[in-house]
């Protein structure tokens, strides 16, 4: 089964064409991105399995236009993969926020329509994106049957003493506050991929996965279920982030507002793209940088850095306590699956838990499914690459199979 | 040594008079409370050791004639403990903030007089209310060496790294934002006592210390020094308590502002007085409301307490994760001292760290100093009962003495 994935951002969407056999064995025949949508000159960069990437330069007034660009390169004679559009047989699209309506990957109908859309006040930045690429697929491939994967289906497990924040119930009841947790479709992956490589029952199994990147997001899995997350209601909460804060104090924010005069959205870009690793070292967003600036002597660099460890640290013996044991940790993500340094650091303090750290096996390790501890330790720690594109075609194959 | 202790509030204060022999070696000769402070009609209670409690209503203007009339009770023919005034060699105060001038306690001068001042801003509250106390002494008792107690200061040996919130550097160096954690005499008290009391050499111990009320903290206490703690740069951060919301997504804070309309001082009364155990139950602010309601049936009663437990639970978790490892547990306060269901619940999951409960010497337990695990448990679990006070009275006869 050929199937398009679509992710739509507000002015962007990347997209793959896979060709499902099973859940796994499948072909990826072209991928790639079309950038700057409703500005005057947009960009589309096609990558085409064993064939030379197209980049092509023109105006996408919107995210129809943006798919139907795909679309055409898709099938042209020269960059395509496809014959003809009607290769594609179901278009599966991430759809940031699920909230408590969507446990699961769903067919999309008017009423899952109507379902994302009521969420758009929860994720007002990614539901009403993820819609406009939904509905241009409508009005393009108006027959083929279409699924959505949301961000936050997977932690829908969590018992409500994990999701619930302590403030007033009615804050939850009103407005739907509580803790959603996103990167659910990594978090999934991984923990299956990782029981897949052990040899390890899910059904019988302690998780931790270490989803680190730019954003990052922390999750217990047990028994193959989230059943606790590091972000929250929004994805500010949690570990230290590239540009976001984590974990805060209440108190801090309200500070803030005060001393330097912010309104709400003020002090809330202050917090999601000022802070982080960005706002500690003052050198980069990027860990990469961070890392060089932390080795040129930079304090305020090495302290982001273990700032971060410390924070994901936390999160591994404090999920530990909630499942009651650990049995494999798993880093992946851009940090996760290629920064040897920032595994073996976190890991440092971990013994307890019975984790035997292997360094030369962790070692200049990057974008490799790559088991980094001791063939002794108890607990299990790999290095996973995910693959949120491969999670979204496979539920949308199942869900258009049936 | 005669040492009057004092904790001034903003409406009250609360004194105690220590006859000090030696850290170990001393008697409670006297305490009791002034109330409603600066109101129409105040209320002076003294309760003297062997003798009956006696309750006075009468106007108390200000802090500086409520501590007289702790004076004259102090010294009253019938119900006082003191022949003279001149019996007083020392007196301690409270004092909630140290910021990061203040490591230690110290005696008390016109330079530590002005370094509490300037730390007004970050305890507004409390810091103001302290130094009406010290100067009603120095008015009241011009001749009396006073020490200053630091709420704070066990603290100040965390690392950077944890102790440093993940936004831009500058909010440091200008505001002095940082985690300073609080409670800090009573994590202090705890984590020697349970040293003592296990036979243990502090200077190689990993504990956890749970002070656990209507404010409740968290420490992670590594060979005797504080190196992370659960309240942040304000006392609304870490577990769930009473009123106040604990951990909460920065999202959260501004999402409630917007939906509810409140400006800073109202989402931060909202966090701190309407959050927490009552916010979520609904029913009330105490845990034994709670439990009572829990008992009854009431579902959101039940998720408070359910919410409380995983919130400690996480945060012994993470600790032993930042130290490497556990030897002890610690439960304190209100709830720590007296709350059985709690501290098993607590450590229900906690199994996996070498704990091993028992249940049996756990039951009814209230405000006693007891071993709460099996005799072959790794980690030792203990309730203990705090003495702030004592701390205080300690750490006045200690500078006084020099």
């Amino acid at each position: 089964m050929i199937v398009l994935v679509i992710n739509c951002g507000s002015s962007s969407l990347k997209y793959q064409v896979l060709d499902m056999q099973d859940a796994n064995n499948y072909s990826l025949l072209a991928k790639g991105l079309v950038e700057r949508i409703g500005l005057e000159m947009g960009e589309v960069t096609h990558r085409p399995a064993g064939k030379d990437k197209v980049v092509i330069d023109k105006p996408v007034p919107d995210h129809t236009e943006g798919i139907k660009s795909v679309l055409e390169l898709l099938t042209d004679p020269k960059c395509g993969v496809l014959k003809s559009l009607n290769e594609i047989q179901a278009v599966g699209h991430r759809v940031a926020h699920g909230g408590e309506l969507f446990p699961e990957s769903c067919l999309i109908d008017d009423k899952v329509i109507e379902g994302i859309e009521s969420l758009c006040e929860l994720a007002p930045l990614h539901n009403p994106a993820n819609l406009l690429g939904i509905r241009a697929v409508k009005t393009l491939l108006p027959a083929v049957p279409q699924v959505a994967v949301f961000d936050t289906s997977f932690h829908q497990t969590m018992p409500d003493y994990a999701y619930m924040y302590a403030i007033p119930y009615e804050c939850y009841e009103n407005y739907r506050i509580r803790r959603y947790g996103f990167h659910g479709t990594s978090h999934k992956f991984v923990a299956q991929k990782a029981c897949e490589f052990l040899g390890m029952d899910i059904n019988n199994s302690k998780i931790v996965t270490c989803h680190l990147g730019n954003g990052g997001s922390v999750t217990a899995v047990l028994n193959g279920k989230s059943v606790d997350t590091s972000m929250g209601f929004t994805p500010v909460e949690g570990v230290v982030m590239g540009t976001r804060c984590g974990n805060i104090d209440a108190g801090v924010v309200t500070y803030i507002q005060e001393k330097e005069h912010l309104d709400v959205s003020g002090i809330t870009s202050f917090l999601n793209k000022k802070s982080g690793f960005l706002g500690v070292s003052g050198v980069s967003s990027d860990c990469r940088d961070i890392v060089n600036a932390r080795d040129g002597g930079n304090y305020r660099a090495g302290l982001a850095l273990n700032m971060f460890f410390h924070s994901v640290r936390k999160y591994i013996g404090a999920y530990s306590a909630v499942m009651g044991g650990l049995d494999v940790i798993v880093f992946t993500g851009g940090i996760g699956e290629n920064d040897a340094e920032a595994r073996e650091e976190i890991c440092r303090t971990l013994g307890y838990l019975g984790v035997e750290f292997d360094s030369a096996a962790n070692d200049g390790v990057r974008g490799e499914d790559k088991l980094l501890s001791k063939p002794t330790s108890k607990v299990k720690v790999l290095t996973l690459t995910t693959n949120e594109e491969l999670v979204i075609a496979r539920d949308t194959m199942h869900l258009v199979r049936g």
